[in-house]
């Protein structure tokens, strides 16, 4: 198909397509002359996946790119591939409008070694086999350091029951991938399910916390 | 105390604490002159709160002001506080930042009243009691219009097994809060604690993924 009828089936608009041409996102097509090129039900996928990633989830574009990347240089094996989309995501949900790591915070505050070590018992108590490069390591870490920077007591132990239904949710989210046997495919519904399901799972948590609160609360 | 104490208190810098007070974030301490007043060990938890919601998680000074406004708005009876707490979050983590909902989605996609019909279905298949104003319904339902939207079958009975997670991490929320009988206290750990795990929750969902399909697709 020609670059009018991507757009008309993947509903993004012309230019906004070729912007994704130029940025490398979106794989160019089969030049079909000097100006003019063929593209095809991959490349409405792909757009489908761009905008998921850049206009639902708020990633950037080189945040985007680094995912996509990912997914096209792997080999089929499907931990391999798996593994790279849940250990790259650039930025958890809620983390990219942040503040900046506190820097006032007292001089009681347990060092940035401690709260990584805190981590890391986490991850052995859970027997998570994990990689050192998943960022969220470090989102944990930081979330200790703010906590305890507000004079907040917590530590990895009170987190201990929440790693536990993360693995209960984990399975879930690859249960729900079952029936996918291409492995790209695979990758592309994990890549939706987790990254969209976000918003949703702490809005979960926040109905969950008013029906739990009305229950322990009222008669 | 004098505000420059209240500064060295708290770690915020005096220019930061005037504009809270001119915002209406900061309640005015006691005059003693025409340019000075006495502040006291509220106006340190209140800032520490402040930053929690502002510095923190990245909360716009308005939607701070709602959230605090609500607090000091509320009788002592524990439910309608911490009800209150847990209904009035302006925008979960993750959201702000993204793209207005999509309206380019083809016709097939359901509409928006079949949408918050499905989040209906769920809140009453889990007996969840939540008010109407609950924000977080509109956030499940702008999910499932996503998903739509992308051509991703899913609904609400997928959540279910989520939204049953979820109401025993609810549950661990609210077991954290024990000890804390002052329903201030307990309304601002809440808010802590509810703000601020938002990333490590989500962040470890994702080492549970990790961790999860290592034993799946690996010997």
């Amino acid at each position: 198909m020609r670059i009018s009828e991507l757009s008309r089936r993947s509903a993004v608009p012309t230019a906004t397509i070729k912007f994704y041409l130029r940025e490398g996102l979106l794989p160019p097509g089969r030049a079909t002359a000097a100006t003019q090129a063929e593209y095809d039900d991959s490349h409405v996928r792909r757009l489908r996946l761009i905008r998921a990633l850049v206009g639902v989830r708020g990633l950037s574009v080189s945040g985007a790119k680094e995912v996509l990347d990912a997914l096209s240089g792997v080999e089929t094996d499907t931990h391999g591939l798996l593994g790279l989309v849940f250990g790259i995501w650039p930025t958890p949900a809620g983390r990219a409008e942040s503040a900046p790591p506190d820097t006032t915070a007292g001089a009681e505050a347990p060092s940035e070694a401690a709260d990584r070590q805190s981590v890391d018992a986490l991850i052995t108590a859970m027997e998570w086999r994990v990689t050192e490069g998943n960022p969220a390591r470090e989102v944990i870490s930081e979330t200790l350091r703010t906590l305890h920077s507000l004079g907040v007591e917590y530590d990895w132990q009170d987190l201990l029951p929440y790693a536990q239904l993360a693995s209960r949710t984990a399975a879930l989210d690859l249960d729900q991938l079952q029936g996918h046997d291409d492995p790209l495919d695979k990758a592309e519904r994990a890549i939706l399910l987790t990254f969209l399901l976000e918003p949703a799972l702490l809005a979960l948590r926040r109905l969950a916390q008013e029906a739990e609160s009305a229950v322990r609360h009222t008669n």
